[in-house]
């Protein structure tokens, strides 16, 4: 065997793909809608020939449209090969563990634990209310290399308001950034954004591959105050120059620009989510109160393993976590009424 | 300023890539023709509700495409957002230091030392010879941490014969990494591919931006043993499981599959480069032997900054190298005949 740091590396493991098209698809967050179709238009149009040269390194076009929507300048923006890269580069660059460990939620993205581990960074975990909820105030203001927290977070679903993520700020040391991954904040959570102009230390990560329909397209960015802009540009330029292809730059921003498009997709799935939770509480579940395009939810009397196996016995995959405290729940990403209906049919034989 | 390991870094300054196309671009070695024409059939019918959805983590299909192509299992192709994250993942999993330093040409590929700096590891420049080539024997045998070369050498364009590749793998420990960058191999090297069953040890990495002509869709790929393939996915899923989008992997695979059309684009750029030496021989300018889709080439009495500033100024750009050695040089991607057209009229201005 060679040597090697990979020796020593557990990696994330993603929720299943089958590529078959039987299942209703349940178990990784993605949108049940097609993306704007404006995309389909620009893709039949396209010169091919652009494809021979390299695209343009910092999705110029792309930062300038995110800009314009958020209200910033697109300094302020950094855009990656989806927000995982985005958060990688997050945690080599800003969470060194020299001043202490990292904190995190207990029970959040699992990928954080993984990312900590592949650049030795010591963590922390910082205990959830009984009722899943962060308590702002469990996170300590000094001694730690720094903060990441999902709003809403994962797998959850519960959002935290602004005048929380304001209070984590006030009171966290102002050289140590706190990274909010607002990876679902479309689809009801309060935003960070405006508190950008405030806080330098504030670093906001988003995805294209919830309410914009492109999780195919692999596109993530980050909002904050140049200088952190600056450093994720230093980190990708140290790892990989052009991590953004040319396709995914324009139709990145022909998403962003279709703003009446993208709107009443998250409407939809909000309203599918809200007669999803009415109709499962009727069915005897308990559902966390989600501010997500998923919802997290358990049944007295079985466990999130056997929902899972139960339900995929029907053709319909959800996700569990084989971990103390929350094996009971399965995570449910919503998906159209049918899909939704097919899934409550299922439930009730449970 | 904030703390963190980005306050440390030197990035990668890539070529100059003008987005107003007024410049004959000889700058960056990109492909001068339009990728496989079945890129352009493909996209103007893809369902874009596909992107809704994670692509495929491994890109099965064209791991698949590519073996075939190979004469390997599917089991030793890798594939990465372009060569240079496959870099990235190569030094970062398999070059730890422990063992020694990593050894590199002296004049090669200038991301080496950056990804050395980004991952915290020493390494040591081997010196070529006074014709620019690679002497084998100058690597150390033992007390390293691998070797990276790449074959043909840039930006030198020099190839090494298979049987020095072979020669190389003999004398290094067999615990040891010895990495060879094909980016380039296919305008005229000798692959090291044959020796990918003999030696286990042997990890190949290839683009799809020189000679697929898609520089703008980010695709690379290394071919080796299934353990150096297993380890790769391993710091991909703990860096991000989804690098490489849908689109990419689909056009990727038409590349690869459209194999007459890919080996007539590499015959008409030969037969330039063949063209443009011999022409530019006759102004009197030294050029290197190349193996690749560039040239390093110099004149007397000229340094590569002024041939650089005074093409430009003739809206040719190419690109210079500000290193003790090599600064007489400029390198010259082979474009189109109407191309090296232009540029050998603004060389006779020289």
């Amino acid at each position: 065997m060679l040597a090697g740091r990979m020796n020593n590396l557990t990696p994330y493991v993603p929720g299943e793909q089958p590529q078959d098209g039987v299942y209703i698809k349940l178990n990784t967050n993605e949108n049940p809608y097609p993306p704007t179709p404006r995309i389909k238009e620009f893709l039949s149009g396209m010169d091919i020939a652009r494809l021979k040269l390299y695209p343009e390194p910092t999705s110029k076009l792309l930062r300038e449209a995110i800009a314009e929507a958020e209200g910033l300048s697109p300094e302020k923006v950094f855009i990656g090969n989806g927000s995982d890269e985005v958060l990688s580069f997050v945690f080599f660059g800003f969470f060194d563990g020299a001043n202490g460990p990292l904190q995190f939620p207990e029970f959040t993205y699992s990928f954080y634990p993984v990312y900590s581990q592949f650049y030795d960074i010591p963590y922390t975990k910082v205990s959830l209310r009984d009722d899943f909820s962060i308590d702002i105030n469990d996170f300590a203001s000094t001694g730690t290399t720094g903060i990441i927290l999902p709003n809403p977070n994962a797998p959850t679903g519960i959002g935290l308001p602004l005048a929380d993520i304001r209070k984590l700020l006030e009171k966290t040391d102002r050289d140590r950034l706190v990274a909010v991954d607002e990876a679902y904040i479309a689809f009801g959570g309060e935003t960070a954004v405006p508190l950008i102009e405030e806080f330098d230390n504030l670093l906001v990560i988003r995805t294209f591959s919830k309410s914009s329909s492109l999780a195919g397209l692999r596109l993530g960015y980050a909002l904050g105050n140049e200088k952190l802009v600056n450093a994720l540009t230093t980190v990708k330029d140290s790892f990989n120059s052009y991590p953004v292809d040319f396709m995914a730059q324009k139709c990145g921003e022909l998403a962003v620009r279709d703003i009446e498009y993208g709107r009443d997709v998250i409407q939809k799935i909000i309203a599918t989510r809200e007669r999803f939770v009415g109709e499962a509480a009727k069915l005897g579940w308990y559902i966390l109160p989600s501010s997500a395009n998923f919802v997290f939810a358990r049944k007295d009397g079985i466990s999130g393993k056997e929902i899972y196996t139960k339900l995929k016995e029907r053709k319909i995959l959800v996700r569990f976590f084989d971990k103390a405290g929350i094996s009971d729940f399965v995570r449910i990403t919503i998906g159209t009424d049918t899909e939704m209906d097919s899934l409550l049919a299922a439930m009730k034989m449970l």
